[in-house]
């Protein structure tokens, strides 16, 4: 029997039943992905398994350098059969890293290929994969359709001009592609160069003058006014951990003026206007119904000789281990507080706070919307099976499970649909064997009904996406 | 066949045979709860389901928050009947939360009934209930009574009167119920003014003057004598970490009769003055052969919008992440060194510190006392199988499952009984799959004395409760 | 069937088969532990349990002391007998502790007995070993012999003048034995007395005048370079937590100049003098090509009292939660940054920082050493089943497990051979079950090969070290 067959991951008939019958036929709401807007505007077509598989995928260069792989088969020069071979070599040696189930159930569902990759079966699997690559369906928007993608959210910046989502709104594409809004560079006060060509940049995409903190804002928020217009209803921060230094808007203002005139600020002043700022973002969430996502607990570049030789998002990011929950409870509170405090997905990256995030996220349930604060699925290093076990069950036991909005891909790359099948059957074999033993009730009818509400209806009814023709409108 | 049946949780035939032979008969020693003794001594008759199951329970309320229900049916004007509702909607929304397998272990160890409970079974199981409510059977006394419950500790101020505790040693109940000693308000030297009122009543409970620090504690050890004399033998204090800012008493006296005059201590002086009284209440509890619990890591509080509207204790607490073993170590090595060093128990809330807080209990053990430092049982967040099996784990690999005294309740509940059925079930299903496995001998008698032992054996020798004749005698 | 049998672990077809087929067989590189080079080299003969089993090993101190019996049967003045006695009457309240485990796998392996051992067998027991151990099958070299070691790294202090390991290089023992290089007391210029009596001693084995900063550094390179001599591949340190409070030579100077003149260091001083001092010893691991391994997150000599009476390694240490990462990560980036980032071993006793330690060890990979930086094995509290477990999941979910270097006893005593084999059991216990349930390929060979690799193939590859030819050339 092939390694993927149709009950991988599925050991019991309960979770073979609950697959097929409630999770398999769900369609995708990938909520929060890295895809760029301009590939799937352009329709792109893939030459080749480097391009749509190596390219740009971290993952696989951490595995392919912890395997002793030469940098040059990773980024370096060689030609791109040359590193889809030494990826072939490597894989073989991924054997329990999510890798390797990721490889093989991309090429079974994108090529119909059951063979392992390695060293052997490179070769062929690298032709066959080519000519499969040139045919419509497996362009970026043959992808999308393949996938049964209902809609999509990618991550943007705010000075972004979303041409990409406005030509895919005019376009007639089935797939929902709308913008999210990703501020991160608005905090940069510490690296004042860095920040103020953002905010000139900014403030001409806003069409006004940046010249105070209060225009600041103002610019800030229109952009997300235009978001909105595109259909964006998902803001995202990347945090080492939640900004609660909170201060005075006149700090904040003169934190503001100093960076705006070049001086950098502290690491206490950067703190304390991130905080600041945090809070108008909360604000403008909240006025629009949007779902703000905090993305806390990574240990960015932690190697600097190569951030510096590749830059950032090559591979050498980690797992912090920084308190999170007095910051995060404290950030919170305060938008409880200042009714500013949208609906939000938490998401935690050291599996260590997971009980403690999802017990934090209970804390400010309430307003009548079912699931109001998520505890978000499991994300990065923590996005395979131990991972997503562990976020379900910790969301589980201090939460509520049935409310969740489940998956999204978090990825840069058009193979990996998959995750959503990837989860969906994790989900379904940790249900299906507790029907089996008595730990949930024998009774599909309640828990397929949770099942197809976390593949995708939980997340279409909390996320309030704008309709496809709602948003062409607006745009 | 129905949801809760006889091999509920019992996966193997070996687990059930050890939960039916060694586990099911033992009596119950509840001790720690924080039962209302009133609700005992009068031998309390509930009205309906919401007054013994809803009224109170503030982890049903989260999940209602959690759930998009409106606070007014959870905390608010509504009938009993309407709140009774609202949470038998959201009940099928619980799968897989804890309080899915109570409920359901509840209604059946209660009224009998089987059924899931939801929208529609709602009315009839209100109904049903109602009239079983009514009877002696489920009485707070009677319930006490179907439970075999032995022996129960409640949790009470130091200034308490025990009034109801020596009503019901007088009133010949089988269950001997003896007071806990929680002196968590004689810390709050932070907050002079309810401080101050707090030390008036003690002064005048213990019959003396309260102007110096020494006679404060001198009036403190009375109180503890005289909950000694009422057959109290456990002590409790809920702290976020353990205080180990150790000061003189000089420095102690200023910081009291600071507080005294109506002067706020800092954070460091109620560190401080914090850490010095527990220094004293160790001292009692080692001197009178008393055990002393340590209920480590809460996060409470965190929604001060919603405390401010309804107080402490109304679901709104969670897990914390601060370090706990620097001060926790700390704390235990002063008193090993004073020779002050009680039986402890060690409860920890956030599952991360597990096996830090397990293998620190280890370095105190001696004294001739088997399992003198007690890793306690998953406690709160922890109290489901996931955390029950955590925490058994835990010890099990860093210390002596076999001198474990076992569960308690926690609850403000007397519908919390079947609690400690679930950790035995818990227990015996772990311990049987290892029999099968080959991990344990397959020789009952030693592990089925294990668990008896962990039942019920191991609190009665390791607490030294009073006979209820002694206790009654004493009063 | 006998509790310790054929398949003891081994719970499906799939594992029995990986396990016979794959790992038994395997020689042992015990790359890590604590046996003293004199027993080895004068092939000591071992008087009974008590010396071979019970004389140095405060895991069952622990043990006994939480099974409430007295110190005197642990460290104090009653017979050797009476000591065993005392433990057998303990085994039994072990049950689910690894020392249960151990216990019954090393009466099996050393002595062929499989009767549990309690206060009946005991005696018998007793006997029968004392005879067993009276043969030159079980001295020390013909344990050694029985369980196929073939290298072992002892752990040894840099002043050391190797004599037992050139005596045994000598020998003709067919067991390679080769020094490590352990150089904590080199930093503990905050108890300059010891300190300096420890410098003096350096300046005497190197035989050269340490009075400057510099001549302490050649010093110690002179004694890492003799260690090289005698066969030494590794050095090891234990932490609390990595040292990266990185100063100037001329700051490291003066913390030097001071503690020779008797002046004790801060704490500030004391962890900037062994973060300079950190970069040296990676400098020399680096140049001559060894492997460095940091032991992390113990929390040592908790109990004070019981330090004063029995000295370290008595079994008060345990499991510290201090915030290891950004430390850790600082010290890997300066390494490499500086060129001198050597191969390494990073091990960790907080099982909550698990994923956060393997996701760190992947940020530094590269060089074309394949699993440069490792994620070490399971350590002191985590050397168990679920330990090992989650190591080998947090490696392989955050790494590569194929390139995993394995297994060490870690061990002060001759009996702990069958720790190899516990955690080969363990291994392919988790992989077999995965086999049969489909998430890995049923691919013998593939997953075979692995098992092997990692039960010696990767150790021996990753370590270098030299033959017992070379070596002995060399000394």
């Amino acid at each position: 029997m092939a390694f993927i067959n149709e009950n991988f991951l599925l050991k019991s008939g309960s979770a073979q039943r609950l697959y097929f019958d409630y999770a398999e036929a769900q369609p995708i709401l990938d909520y929060h992905n890295h895809l760029p807007p301009k590939d799937i505007a352009g329709n792109r077509q893939f030459a080749d398994l480097y391009e749509i598989w190596l390219e740009g995928d971290h993952y696989k260069w951490r595995a392919l350098r912890a395997n002793g792989v030469d940098e040059r088969y990773i980024t370096g020069d060689v030609s791109p059969y040359e590193k889809f071979m030494a990826w072939a070599r490597t894989v073989p040696f991924t054997l329990r890293n999510p890798l390797y189930h990721w490889t093989h159930l991309e090429l079974y569902r994108y090529f119909g290929i059951d063979a392992l990759l390695d060293e052997r079966s490179g070769p062929d699997i690298w032709r066959q994969t080519a000519s499969a690559l040139s045919t419509p369906a497996l362009s970026a928007q043959g992808i999308l359709r393949k996938f049964h993608v209902k809609a999509l959210c990618t991550t943007d910046d705010p000075c972004d001009d979303l041409r990409y989502h406005q030509a895919l709104a005019d376009s007639g594409i089935e797939t929902a592609v709308y913008p999210a809004f990703r501020p991160d560079k608005a905090f940069r006060v510490d690296d004042p160069q860095f920040w103020n060509s953002w905010v000139d940049r900014l403030a001409e995409v806003a069409n006004r003058d940046v010249r105070s903190l209060q225009s600041f804002v103002d610019a800030l928020d229109a952009r997300h006014a235009f978001f909105h217009s595109a259909g964006c209803r998902l803001s995202d921060h990347g945090l080492d951990t939640a900004f609660a230094d909170f201060c005075d808007e006149s700090v904040a203002a003169k934190i503001f003026d100093a960076a705006r005139a070049g001086r950098a600020a502290s690491a206490l002043e950067r703190a304390q206007f991130s905080s600041w700022l945090m809070l108008q973002f909360a604000r403008m969430d909240a006025a629009r119904g949007w779902t703000k996502q905090l993305h806390l607990g990574a240990q960015r570049s932690a190697n600097t000789s190569m951030l510096a030789k590749l830059g950032p998002d090559t591979g050498f990011d980690s797992i912090g281990d920084k308190p999170q929950i007095d910051a995060l409870g404290a950030f919170l509170d305060r938008l409880q507080r200042d009714n500013i405090l949208p609906k939000m997905v938490l998401y935690n990256l050291n599996p260590g706070d997971n009980y403690a995030f999802a017990a934090m996220a209970g804390n400010f349930q309430g307003g009548g919307i079912p699931g109001r604060i998520q505890f978000g699925s499991g994300w990065w290093f923590l996005d395979q099976k131990e991972g997503i076990e562990w976020q379900v069950n910790a969301l589980s036991n201090c939460g509520l499970l049935s409310r969740f909005v489940g998956m999204l891909t978090d990825s840069r790359s058009f193979m990996s649909y998959p995750r959503h099948e990837y989860f969906r059957r994790v989900l379904c074999n940790l249900l299906g064997s507790e029907m089996e033993s008595g730990e949930l009730p024998n009774d599909f009818d309640l828990v397929g009904r949770m099942v197809s509400d976390i593949c995708y209806k939980n997340a279409e009814l909390y996320l309030s996406l704008p309709s496809l023709q709602e948003a062409r409108v607006l745009v």
